[in-house]
């Protein structure tokens, strides 16, 4: 079961190292992480996806409850939850081909963030179907990297 | 001295919490990290955004080549690289501030992805400095929620 967690951390060395260190301590795999600082002065965000056990996440959300220098940790599930991620895309793009790729970029407005006689660089946000989407109708003008920042949530607003 | 890594590793359990701990152990702190898979069967990939002294970094980063999970480190550093963040940025948005608030997301091309009665929540995407000129804008409005993927980065192509 895919799992998405909200973590807000206190800014130092070694906190990342041991919450990372906690999952893979009970053998679970984090799928995306990404941490950065927030606008609370010394305190940063992190949203971690993984997938497991709902009885072992339990585990591990206590044991994320004890380290010091955690705040909060949120489990987001469900339509309670904004849910999206920024992926770069490098294709193949010669002189011939470049026209439809910029109709599929188009379509998923994704932005073009770099160009060559060669190549272009796409930005694409949105959640994972999306992305996976993009790279699915781009792949047979040959994709030569992918980034992602995996998925980032935050909670919608209670009217 | 600000660095950012472009890190590409084997995507298995404790591979995140080694990487980390590298930096911790020489008292680095990891300003901000995403990672996630790409489109290579069992490859993640990693950035990596830290402040610290040059000679330390290339300590680290000859670390890094070392550990058996990591296949490739590359320190991404001025013109030739594309580098950007996506940001989410809950703001108190009642309904007579509501429109100054959409025409300065506008100005950012920001995307709203949700709405409530009394809140707005913006999807942002840029480098630092323009996420940061958007947080300042929206700050009189009263920001409830930030989070933030940390920057991604790519070598841009070359012609």
């Amino acid at each position: 079961m895919r799992h998405v967690l909200s973590v807000r951390v206190e800014n130092e060395p070694g906190v990342l190292s041991r919450v990372a260190g906690l999952f893979s301590g009970r053998g679970f795999n984090i799928e995306s992480l990404n941490v950065a600082p927030t606008f609370e002065e010394g305190v940063s965000h992190m949203t971690i996806v993984t997938y497991g056990d709902e009885q072992i996440l339990e585990q591990i959300t206590k044991q994320l409850h004890k380290l010091i220098p955690v705040i909060t940790v949120d489990s987001l599930a469900g339509a309670s939850v904004v849910e999206r991620e920024m992926m770069f895309l490098k294709v193949r793009a010669e002189d011939s081909r470049r026209g439809e790729i910029l109709r599929i970029a188009e379509i998923f407005r994704c932005k073009v963030i770099d160009v060559s006689m060669v190549e272009l660089t796409l930005e694409a946000t949105g959640d994972k179907e999306k992305l996976d989407a993009v790279v699915k109708l781009l792949q047979r003008f040959g994709i030569k990297e992918i980034a992602r920042t995996g998925a980032m949530a935050m909670c919608r607003s209670m009217e």
